[in-house]
């Protein structure tokens, strides 16, 4: 049987000349491998590498006798693109992520870049197929807000007229100024008080000054909010069915071979990553568990601290790597909820923890999930689900004036609670950091084709 | 055998007390028909419309005789939160849409609210599932961005510092000016050039003062580029194929179902508008035949319009109804794409028409789709990937200066052409619009909870 004709467009990666023949090896992004095409000396004349061409040919068994079983055969080579190889900013050779990353809008030619697109699409599409069969209800919160005082961090304001301000509100295309959201889940506990299981994966925002390898202004955060739980329990099984369900479909996907073959030496720490987080049952431990934990650490000399772990002091990035490494995945590393944070440590929407605590040591339902490495990933809790508890907390927290009638751009969240008001909670993770996570990827900027953070919004 | 004890918990939609005992009906959202509840006196006692209860009862034949075949004979009773019914914004009774406009984050408890949640959540699950099987890359585009020059509006500036002026960039975060995106196609267009096909459902903004029941300043657009392609014909399929899936699903679904159950007197024209969708192939017209099309049914005194349709000048919402009407489905009213507008109505990236062209009636290969009752659903089309053809028409559209080297914000857009150019296209589709389609709602703010247009930006 002949073997059959067919055509293939792409992008040449490298072109290998011999005397008589020429291969190619044609990239279009769906795979980190190349095809490799075989060309004569007349065919190949002009291919640089970049260029994009259209190949019809025989694809057969191969005579090269590479690493591929078959290759294509050209009969007809058309070059669509040229690349010039005097300019191509990616010609094949290595190039550090600093310099790829000047170049946004071409970097996802780089096979490793085009992996992450692939990798980060079929996340979503994974976890869209979950929370659809776990009867979950994917919801659009909007994206410019009234409120810019939920306490997570700085914002960007919205505006349509540069001339607008604080004191000519007519000026203002919203009549107020208006901002980019920080977090969903104000909206998400509006709607949870009508479906009882809401989520989104939507994009946030931070006007935060970090020029960190973890932190973005614009990244995406996946938002869950349920109603009718009284316990932190059915969160943290979410979570964590979430989490199994999308790396189970990560370990037997193409793109998840793909993303092993192409990581090199570091393929082995990410296939740990995925077993850590597959394996076993998840810790749980409270905060207090953590810190005397840590502390008794430190007093056996197993480990030192910049700074001390002390009860009603956040935990610090090196508490919470160490807390996942020594915790996590039955002391190999790997997934541990942390609960019960301290009540000042917290902001003003989460309810108490239940059981009797210690004068001065009061806590907050709530819960961390710390990962090795990355550390935090995951934040959530129980929300305070009454009214007069809410806006007693908003006042102590300075959010809102003493007058209660007066609650501001808060006003319609304490409102949710006047009527028909539900034990609810939910949790926010950080998409692109779980990319980061689960890809082997040291800084989150490779992860997201634009990236911004301070001083940067190229393109 | 004995009944099932179940345990629900939902809000109560209505309470309805006899001599001796009491029916409640109780909604969580997940459809639209509540489930009834028999209670004794003493258990309704405190119920009133809106309060969250959690009630354990036999799951029975229904003694009451009503449409249900079962119901909740109650053994235990316990309300979560009341619901004063002398506050209660939204007692039983009809609402105008404009009442609930005004209380966005309490109208999704009305069962038309949150079925309108379940069919969105539903189409963004068809969508990616869709789109995942047609092996197209889900991407996440920026919102912030650099242009604000593509011609498709005004836009919203972004700034973490009111300070921040043109003048004094030091205070910018971004160093510069930024805006909230108008379209992802740019970005898409440069992912294109690595990944052959791929697509993104992106919040986009519009600083328009529009304030008609069609627009938003805040909307969901999906949009689609695709490489390796040298006519409109594959993105047209793409979106005959694409939307025919979602209404196959969306008829054979629960969501579908209880769309047309609770529609009223409008189910019928609701399900028209579906098979109006399903049935045939889609009409496809150039602009000019469209124009012919439109001039001699006028002169055949056929319809009137405000406008006289003529050739170089855009097409009214009242020629776009009308064309929809009367060419698609079959004549009997449905979609119809029509290509090949005049080149001075459109933006600078699009390509021109192939074949020949009449001196002064240039057109571009680009497409509308075409809808009864709305108009315009999708807009699309073949982008310049020629370099110096797409920096000559920056030039002449006035969006870069004369001196080629300072192509300013759209650099990078330009220089996507220089190394390895395909020929592409994609489109733009307003999700939210088509989400009114298919659930025959009129006005686009009741298809989003927190809907943001001129001077309204609620919680």
């Amino acid at each position: 049987m002949a073997p059959p004709v067919v055509t293939v467009h792409g992008w040449i990666r490298s072109v290998r000349r011999m005397k008589n023949v020429s291969f190619a090896h044609i990239a279009d992004g769906s795979t980190t491998v190349p095809l490799q095409a075989v060309l004569t000396k007349e065919q190949s004349e002009g291919l640089a590498t970049g260029a994009s061409v259209k190949i019809t040919g025989e694809w057969k068994k191969s005579i090269s006798g590479g690493k591929q079983a078959k290759e294509l055969l050209a009969q007809e080579v058309k070059i669509i693109g040229e690349a010039d190889p005097e300019t191509y900013p990616l010609q094949k050779k290595y190039q550090t992520a600093e310099y790829l990353r000047s170049l946004p809008h071409l970097r996802s030619r780089i096979p490793g870049n085009s992996n992450l697109l692939q990798l980060r699409s079929y996340m979503i599409s994974r976890l869209t197929a979950f929370f659809s069969s776990h009867e979950f209800v994917q919801c659009h919160p909007p994206i410019i807000t009234s409120s810019d005082a939920e306490g997570a961090g700085e914002v960007f304001t919205v505006s349509s007229n540069a001339a607008a301000t604080n004191e000519n509100k007519a000026a203002h295309f919203f009549r107020d100024p208006k901002y980019l959201t920080v977090s969903s889940q104000l909206h998400l506990e509006a709607l949870a008080a009508a479906l009882p299981r809401v989520w989104t994966l939507s994009p946030t925002f931070r006007a935060e000054k970090s020029d960190t390898a973890r932190h973005l202004s614009e990244f995406y955060m996946l938002e869950v909010e349920t109603s009718f739980i009284d316990s932190l329990e059915p969160l943290l099984n979410t979570v964590e069915d979430m989490a199994k369900d999308l790396v189970r479909g990560i370990s037997n996907s193409r793109v998840g071979a793909e993303t092993l073959s192409s990581a090199g030496e570091k393929a082995g720490e990410i296939e740990e990553r995925w077993k850590g987080l597959l394996e076993n049952e998840w810790s749980r431990i409270t905060y207090t568990e953590a810190v005397d934990g840590l502390q008794a650490a430190v007093n056996r000399g197993e480990v030192k601290f910049v700074f001390p772990p002390t009860w009603g002091v956040g935990l610090q990035a090196e508490h919470e790597k160490f807390l996942a490494q020594t915790l996590g995945g039955g002391g190999k590393g790997g997934p541990v909820f942390v609960t019960d944070y301290p009540r000042d440590l917290k902001p003003f929407y989460m309810l108490p923890s239940r059981g009797e605590t210690q004068e001065g040591r009061e806590t907050v339902a709530c819960f961390d999930l710390l990962l090795p490495v990355v550390g935090e990933l995951v934040g959530g809790s129980l929300r305070e689900h009454r009214y007069e508890e809410l806006v007693g907390a908003m006042k102590k927290m300075d959010l809102v004036p003493e007058d209660e009638d007066e609650l501001g751009n808060l006003r319609w969240y304490a409102e949710l609670r006047k009527w028909g008001s539900t034990e609810h909670g939910g949790f926010g993770m950080g998409f692109d950091r779980l990319l980061c996570y689960l890809a082997g990827v040291d800084n989150i900027r490779e992860t997201v084709t634009f990236p911004r953070w301070v001083g940067r919004c190229d393109c």
